[in-house]
């Protein structure tokens, strides 16, 4: 017998249908024999209509009341499940997160999970019933409800599965894995059979959708073993096992490629080239909440000046140039220029750490099609390039190919 | 300065727009110097949305999961018209019924309060911050969350203002206070002032659906003042205070007629006449949860067999007749009769206590205008008979008439 976590996600509840479904996977799971806790998120689309009611009011909203408002999306999916489980003979009820004291900080809006009372669940599951928990939310120290932000349903199903300590931590979406990269743009792109939680965090700030990153992180802290797998599919078979890398027997050199259509390039031309240049810069659109995340600066050639190419999210380009504008004579650089139409693409692998020529390979494989390379970033698994987006596609196929990861012909 | 309860049904909150609306009603209040809690109910819509999920699902469903979900919508609201209101510059924060204590039994689906913790909501008052309270719920000492069934947000006002010891409860609704009767059946239909609790007691349990009953019965036994008006005015009057008898100075003989449709009529031929068949009758159809209104038997002609006539709600007229049908030999009448084209007209007022000939009057405004009575039934403050339903329009009008309550020509 087990302890095994299932979370659906959005669309794995989307409709009644769909949630009667979900309650069929649930039973399958306890006739074999299992302890059950459920996660779900909200309906889709009915998160983003609350919100849009919030907007709708002020978009400078109290986050404490926008917490009350959209958190009640997973309290209506979770009654809705515990109806659906007990309509087929399966012992269920729904919790809200303040109800089991998944407690988290105040940031409300983005909160944190501190901590759950585990004891009220495993209570019920030690009775036979299933624990139907709302996702993406919890209570703050001031007894009021918070949400974990968007996709935070995963991170409540890792924490949870943490907290009852259990074997298994399912997560149900609308794939069936994780794969090398997006098969819609490459079609011999393979599923992944297991991932380490360093890959997958790289996989999933880069631009992989599949895991919320923070679920990763704290997947990657307490040692939970995460499965991806499809809520659609009647077998969903293994899905995808996020967990240590030892764990992992077969491992390729790159585990998976990556892209990302959500930044933008900014240069500042001919900036001084003297300590402290860089801080101030960043530190104005710090203060604006803008992420900064490639930065490349260029060999000084006068030692005067140098200029500086940085990315930042695309929503918040425009923003960030009037903000470096506004401060130019603080700043103090000759011109500043912008690019929306560039894409992050990103090749992540544990195996980089003990295999040379990786970035040479990738560097040389977009050099053969004629791509250009704008700004490059590594860390210890991955090599990030920026190149224009017209190429995303092209660059994807070339890298999937260079680094063998190919799906074999059937 | 004053300690006034407000509530807002559905229609009043309907969209965003709505919301704004009654934000600026509640600043009203703030800037009269005056201490405000809200009581909100769902968005128009919403509720009927989440009853057809769980009905979707199973109508056997869950009473404890059918409130966990059906219960989102006041909070919804609620989150929102704080939004609505620190918007407009006026400090105000939302609470659920578990956030502040508003304490019911464990019938869930119907539950009733038993008390509401009202220092959490004096504290914010006294902090000059609004509290925005979900209407229609609360929760139980399981933890876990109930709701007071349709209309429940009137009572949760009232019970609020009990709590508050509130100086005024003003429900505001889509009318502008309680009619003489349905003004858009008799156009010379006059608002009303003043009524007496009990007076508003047999309207609304007779038809009128200005205030849900419930809720009329706790201002009663709590002394609590409410006001109806109307959401949708700039400015709306006084609109119609329900308050104790003896603060009503000029007092109507009648002070409204009011009709149901939601009746129907079954007649057993030939019962025998013997004590205890009725019981027998009327127990088969409670053990079915069946509500029996108007009851009438006929003298009996031959000293062995009677006529027994009496009321059901409209939607639970077949199974009536199925129960009766079937425990034909228990029951031993010769024949069954139903009939659902019925209408209950009734008349309501305090005034017939130190008056005769009020149902004579009655009768005979019906008689002149040829419309048979089925049945009658009595109270000490009010007359109704069962007519057939095509004559409803012209009994109210001959009624209006014949009471004196018709609107001066203007």
């Amino acid at each position: 017998m087990a302890l095994v976590v299932q979370k659906f996600g959005g669309t794995s509840v989307g409709d009644i249908d769909r949630i009667k479904n979900v309650a069929n996977k649930v039973k399958k799971e306890v006739e074999a024999g299992n302890k059950v806790a459920v996660v779900v998120s909200a309906m889709s689309g009915v998160t983003n209509q609350l919100v849009k009611y919030c907007n709708d009011i002020t978009e400078d909203f109290d986050k404490r009341e926008y917490d009350a408002v959209v958190s009640t999306g997973e309290q209506v999916t979770s009654g809705l499940l515990a109806i659906a489980l007990q309509n087929i003979g399966v012992k269920a009820r729904s919790y809200s997160g303040w109800q089991v004291g998944v407690k988290t900080d105040t940031a409300y809006g983005k909160a944190r999970i501190e901590g759950i009372d585990a004891d009220t669940l495993l209570k019920s599951m030690e009775d036979g019933v299933v624990a139907v928990v709302t996702g993406f939310q919890g209570i703050s120290d001031e007894g009021r409800v918070t949400t974990l932000g968007r996709g935070g349903s995963d991170t409540s199903a890792v924490a949870l599965a943490a907290a009852l300590n259990a074997d298994r931590c399912d997560i149900y979406t609308d794939v069936d894995g994780v794969y090398t990269t997006d098969p819609r743009i490459v079609k011999k792109a393979k599923k992944i059979d297991r991932i380490s939680y360093e890959e997958m965090l790289e996989m999933a700030s880069l631009g992989s959708k599949v895991l919320q990153t923070r679920s990763v992180e704290m997947a990657m802290k307490y040692g939970v073993c995460v499965r991806v797998l499809s809520s659609f599919l009647e077998d969903p078979g293994m899905g995808t096992i996020v967990c240590e890398e030892d764990e992992i027997v077969e491992k390729e050199i790159i585990s998976g490629i990556t892209y990302s259509r959500d930044e933008a390039k900014i240069t500042l031309l001919e900036v001084a080239d003297k300590p402290g240049v860089s801080a101030t810069i960043f530190s104005f659109l710090a203060d604006a909440n803008i992420n900064v995340d490639m930065i490349v600066q260029n060999i000084s050639e006068d030692g005067k000046t140098t200029d500086l190419t940085f990315t930042v999210p695309k929503l918040e380009l425009a923003n960030a140039v009037d903000i470096i504008k506004s401060h130019k004579d603080v700043i103090n650089y000759r011109d500043v220029m912008s690019a929306a139409n560039v894409v992050k693409v990103s090749i992540v692998g544990v195996g980089m750490r003990s295999h040379v020529g990786v970035a040479s390979t990738m560097f040389k494989s977009l050099a053969e099609k004629g791509i250009n390379i704008q700004v490059i970033s590594t860390s210890e698994i991955k090599v990030s390039v920026l190149i224009d987006d017209e190429y995303t596609e092209l660059a994807l196929r070339a890298l999937h190919t260079a680094f063998g990861l190919d799906k074999e012909e059937e």
